[in-house]
């Protein structure tokens, strides 16, 4: 027997916010007796970071999905487009709408609102090269070789150009105005953000999700729909880790910073350097690591 | 222009690690004048977590491609199968083995290593609803329902079965127990750890990835090729929080207990209900939450 997954009616019934950023539900909460104090247990309700898949369809056909925190979802499906290299301008998508229950054709469908229906402009196709299916599906048949060097469709050097120049002060600001702008986090504690700021370290845009990537992708998708890539002299921020797949998205998005709160990974400092992105890493409190293309970082002199 | 990615030869030459676990690069660190300290910035030498590809061919055809931290790679492979419920038992698997360079046809391939090749049993194939592939190409072409639906192949009520109980005071000592297996953690700050435990909190198997649903399946494919599947009776514990993806493997394991160190999603709170799963977040210090199968817990006594 298949579960049914929770669609906006069922959801609403079990707690979940308007929004579906976050959903209540009953926990037991347990302490155990510990240098002197008491144990207890007590039932209460908790508020936890909403989780649900989103189709992504592209001229008709379904694309991929993705488990993530609703919300913003047209941003989301629009950066995934262009973290896959299918798009690059607000032009390359004609229209971009959520499935209303007639478009797609299925009226009361449960789904509803968790399917993001994506038209591309005449003479933008999804390549196969730049499919996200095309690395579990159309790989080279005798050893997968096409699919692992198709993972990365980023053009070597692509920000080698970009002239933008960052101050470490500034840098050092930029978690805590991330913090700031996060309405959501202080509630469930599972909820990851990116954020992009200007090099003076003015927020523009802060996105959450219960995936990093997905926080990536609305941030970008965002500046997509806006008009706005791609993001010359921008900073990226994101909450954890730095992986080879937020380079890459960085990278395709035209953004010259990315910085993280915690490590990289070895993949993703290899490809901000063949792409002359500047990394920065256990970007905390005073102190930070840069990673690749130091040369964007005005010195911090010592005292 | 593409990028290659770093084959094992060219990633020894940058540093990495024989395992692939770790790879060092050089940083510039920079710590600003805080609270009357100097400021600093210094060059030198740090261990990242490593991160590289690794395709997965399953009779011949390529399934998916996971980005992963080198190590255990025919364990993630397994794993990654039970995930999607394509195998149950060792006898499930004819064979498993990793490419070398002349079982896949290419001599001195670049990706050697990289490609975990599976021939599986008279019988069991990889069926539409079960492949990860299918999720991203497969879907309903109106407005993808049924993929939406497939993501979920969990048995109702699979571990409602397990008479399996647990003590509070067991599960608080688990956290450290996997910490000090973690070999890697202390070096680069950067890989989750899943760990599998006895109900009396014996470690039985502990591996790390930079990926948190990776670390899960290095684990169950350890236990699958064991033989030991069905994990009736153990405790599954991960570094990070529970997404619906890893109550999913942990039912597909068979594992009635899964335990975060964070937060659990909303939806992998309804998942660990409807299959019967105990689910605890937040398990720190003496304190945890159970969301679900609060039954499988003896009581924590006051005081």
């Amino acid at each position: 027997m298949r579960l049914r997954i929770l669609g906006h009616d069922n959801a609403k019934r079990k707690g979940r916010s308007l929004s579906g950023r976050t959903a209540r539900r009953r926990v037991r909460r347990i302490t155990l007796p510990d240098g002197g104090q008491p144990g207890s247990t007590a039932a209460r309700a908790d508020f936890l970071a909403g989780e649900e898949p989103l189709g992504i369809r592209v001229d008709g056909s379904a694309l991929t999905v993705t488990m993530r925190t609703p919300g913003d979802d047209l941003e989301l499906a629009a950066g995934f487009l262009v973290g896959e290299a299918v798009v690059r301008s607000r032009a390359d998508i004609a229209e971009i709408k959520l499935c209303d229950g007639t478009s797609c054709g299925h009226v009361g469908h449960d789904d509803m609102g968790n399917i993001a229906d994506v038209t591309l402009a005449a003479g933008i196709t999804v390549a196969p090269g730049a499919r996200r299916s095309f690395l579990t599906t159309s790989a080279c048949g005798v050893c997968g070789k096409t699919s692992i060097q198709d993972i990365c469709a980023v053009p070597h050097a692509a920000l080698a150009g970009d002239p933008a120049r960052f101050s470490p002060e500034m840098l050092a600001t930029l978690p805590d105005r991330l913090r700031d702008a996060q309405r959501v986090f202080s509630r469930t504690g599972g909820l990851h953000a990116a954020g992009l700021f200007t090099a003076g370290g003015e927020l523009i845009a802060a996105r959450e999700d219960i995936g990093r990537h997905n926080a990536v992708d609305k941030v970008v998708g965002w500046a997509l729909l806006a008009g706005r890539l791609p993001l010359a002299g921008r900073v990226l921020l994101v909450s954890g880790r730095a992986s080879f797949e937020l380079v890459q998205k960085a990278v395709l998005a035209g953004i010259p910073l990315l910085a993280a709160v915690s490590a990289p990974s070895s993949l993703a400092v290899d490809l901000a350097e063949e792409a002359g992105l500047t990394l920065v890493g256990f970007l905390r409190g005073p102190s930070m690591n840069v990673y690749t293309g130091a040369h964007r970082l005005s010195d911090a002199r010592p005292g």
